[in-house]
């Protein structure tokens, strides 16, 4: 059961494009991406309303995308607007269209009550390549629910044991982070100081001695994870994260579920260096791409174990306070949704 | 559900040999095909009585099939003919058995009731490999339902969309045919004048200019598809099909059900070239073939949609009439035989 | 269903180290071995207690094995001994354990009521690379329940048709077996004398001749098969095996069921040679190997069959006296099993 009505990243800019129509499966639904003749972005259900091919395979025109099959036009609503060798169009041959919008990089899409799809509760994340913050950026196929990953960026007390050459700092188990509950999610505050860096901060930052660490995270529901990471020379004045001279990291973490076992996980990471070298991006995505290639090793196994147990529960600990705040903010949210469903077909009936 | 009481090809001639037995699911029957010693064919459930080993494992000697398990040998009727070791065979000891007969290059099968198997209602096609009929003919594996497979050859809307590059007219969707049913499944007439030749043609036949072409096809239940198609120079006297110099292709779709969501796909293309040059049968091949795997291409991506969409029904348009016609014959059979056997079951009991 | 109060073979005492874990499924459990510090097997559920990553991911420690996620250690109890950053461990946070007993080469496991794991019910098989018994041996996964491969082990009729170049005797299908019960199996006795010896025994014991043969077997249930084989030169005084100069085979065939469908089958196979050249042991190893690569491929298309037929029954043949027997004891000891722990459930409730 997912969140439906919340905005989710289907698809990097340049993935929806012109030239061939994209098809990915979004919170279970076969959903083509593309874009019609003046450039904006379109989603509608991979299914062609006449016999079900998949649009996908089919062609973009200015006006709208082409079915393979018997060549019926679909418009960026959904609704046909040719079908070949028949001049009446009946209204029951359309497509369910989905809202979408264009802005950090990303199209969102609103899998949910389009009357309810409102732009503004797009997460900002605006660093994404913007000026002066040279970005790293990435996508990983999942094998795994989406919520295994969400509890993975949730508790960093892992990063000591999953992630020794990378994000790694002994201090990371003992440095449970404040937890503050707002109306979209969750705020995390870590800070850690006079500790070693980890290889990677060591690295951006060309620090050489200790540093004072600091994490400001946001979890905003139901799946976009925030990350303003950074370190600073140990024992500076005020606040590490407010001081010249500090590593910045303004990572987003952007999940979409795809089915019930598996997740899209799209990431971007911009930095601000102290030093200015805008080329350490290149080794800080790469040492990125090798965590999260070692969360996923790690997290996929987990599932794997989860599907041959079933009945069997988790046994909490200290470090998941986080992660069940958002599990449970996610199951009420899908709760309400259920419930606000089940009245408007009573309304209906 | 499946038409049980039918013929339907199993395998071509050289695919049943003396030499080694040939396992092919049937209609979900798994059937283990073979020829005894006087080049007869057999065919029986591909499962020794004993144990449940495939006899398809085994071996053929000159009055039956011998268990590479335990040494068991049955005859062409599935009788068992020999145990190793023990002198006494109980009449149990046996294997169903299925009617065939070999005729026109391929070995039919009756997967109903025996004693209603008629050769009579095999379908002709005689020209296949005919003197004056070279003949194209291949196999396709489906991972579709063959009813998918059945819409497609009903409906040439699709060659327009389809096949762009080998039987595409940009004509054919304005070109609905007339549909004739009969008791043994529906006829087809179509016919386009002066109209641009498919690249198909043009080769096959030397047509430099405008052509008058034509369909007569045949859908016989439950799932061979006979098309005479052709083309003769454009303006000529009489009806396309019966002037000299005419070019005719002799198609033959037979379609055997594997699973409920795969199929076995037999084809043979006999050609009447106007000049002469038999010659032009490959090229027609490799044309046919590209067609059929642009088909499959298509028709495997809706078997996929279909699977993740329960519940979404097909929208109808015009160009569905043949299509509908067939599956609705075809539902009215299964009902029919489902009735029979239910009626055969009280009578029985 | 299997029978869980038993031991089986779970690896071999060399897979089993303090290198690396070994995750391997036992009886439908996923189950973590691995060696502690002083160099005693330990098998625990492959699940972290924490949130179920598999443990087999972790590192061993000199007193346990440590959760690769978020770095728990569980000592060789399954006791949760180490939580980072959090003081107070949980009696909860703990994972099962399994009995384990190391014993001829292999690390036999109890997946059933500890406190009934007798030590002294495990199979004595000293024969395993003892002085003066060169002994081949090896591993087999086998796509199919383990009571099919039971079944082939209990009936030799079989070895005239499948192991041809190997184990072959056309004498196997008349020499029905003496089959006697005991209270842990059953007991085989087959004599053939004056006979083709097989051409593995032809080149392990230099036979020109015709020879003497004998098996003398046990079934130990649930699933060891012991088979002392030999062949005499033929015609000798008193019974083969006691004779001065005869070939002894020692084989025990160990089959854990991995999952109702699939096995692991480990085997050793000590000889003694009576012309002494211990390197014979390679080319009888080799057609060891062969002939049990000549059963997998049956039995695996076997259950490809039983699983595409459901509700057919076998039909018995005189050769299945003994594979009946053991599967009507199996099946007995299983209806224990299941009316034990349903007193059992009642008494505690």
């Amino acid at each position: 059961m997912f969140i439906r009505n919340a905005w989710y990243v289907a698809a990097t800019t340049a993935e929806c494009n012109t030239e061939r129509p994209l098809s990915r499966t979004l919170l279970g639904d076969k959903v083509v991406l593309f874009r019609t003749g003046d450039g904006r972005p379109a989603a509608l259900a991979d299914r062609c309303a006449h016999r079900l091919a998949p649009l996908s395979l089919g062609d973009i025109e200015a006006d709208g995308l082409r079915c393979r099959y018997h060549g019926m036009k679909f418009d960026a609503t959904g609704r046909c607007v040719e079908i070949p060798g028949q001049a009446d169009i009946p209204p029951v041959m359309r497509v369910r269209d989905y809202p979408v919008v264009e802005r950090h990089g990303f199209i969102w899409i609103w899998p949910g009550d389009a009357a309810r799809a409102d732009a503004e509760l797009i997460v900002d994340c605006h660093w994404n390549n913007a000026p002066g913050w040279p970005t790293a950026s990435g996508y990983i196929h999942y094998k795994a629910n989406y919520q295994l990953v969400a509890d993975n960026l949730l508790d960093f007390s892992h990063l000591t044991f999953v992630h020794r050459t990378t994000l790694a700092n002994s201090a990371f188990p003992n440095a449970r982070p404040d937890v503050v509950p707002f109306e979209r999610g969750i705020r995390l505050y870590r800070q850690i100081l006079d500790c070693e860096p980890s290889p990677l901060h060591a690295m951006a930052g060309g620090f050489t001695g200790k540093v004072d660490f600091w994490n400001r995270q946001v979890w905003w529901l139901p799946s976009v994870f925030e990350n303003w990471a950074g370190s600073a020379e140990a024992g500076g004045e005020g606040p590490p994260h407010e001081r010249p001279g500090a590593l910045h990291f303004r990572h987003f973490s952007l999940l979409t579920p795809e089915t019930e076992k598996s997740t899209h996980y799209f990431w971007i990471h911009p930095c601000e260096f102290p030093h200015g070298d805008a080329g350490l991006i290149d080794p800080v995505g790469d040492g990125i791409r090798t965590a999260f290639a070692e969360d996923r090793w790690v997290i996929e196994a987990q599932q794997e174990v989860m599907d041959a147990s079933p009945g069997v529960q988790p046994k909490g600990a200290g470090s998941d306070v986080a992660l069940n705040r958002v599990r449970h903010m996610i199951a009420q949210r899908v709760r309400q949704e259920a419930q606000a469903a089940a009245v408007a077909a009573t309304e209906g009936a």
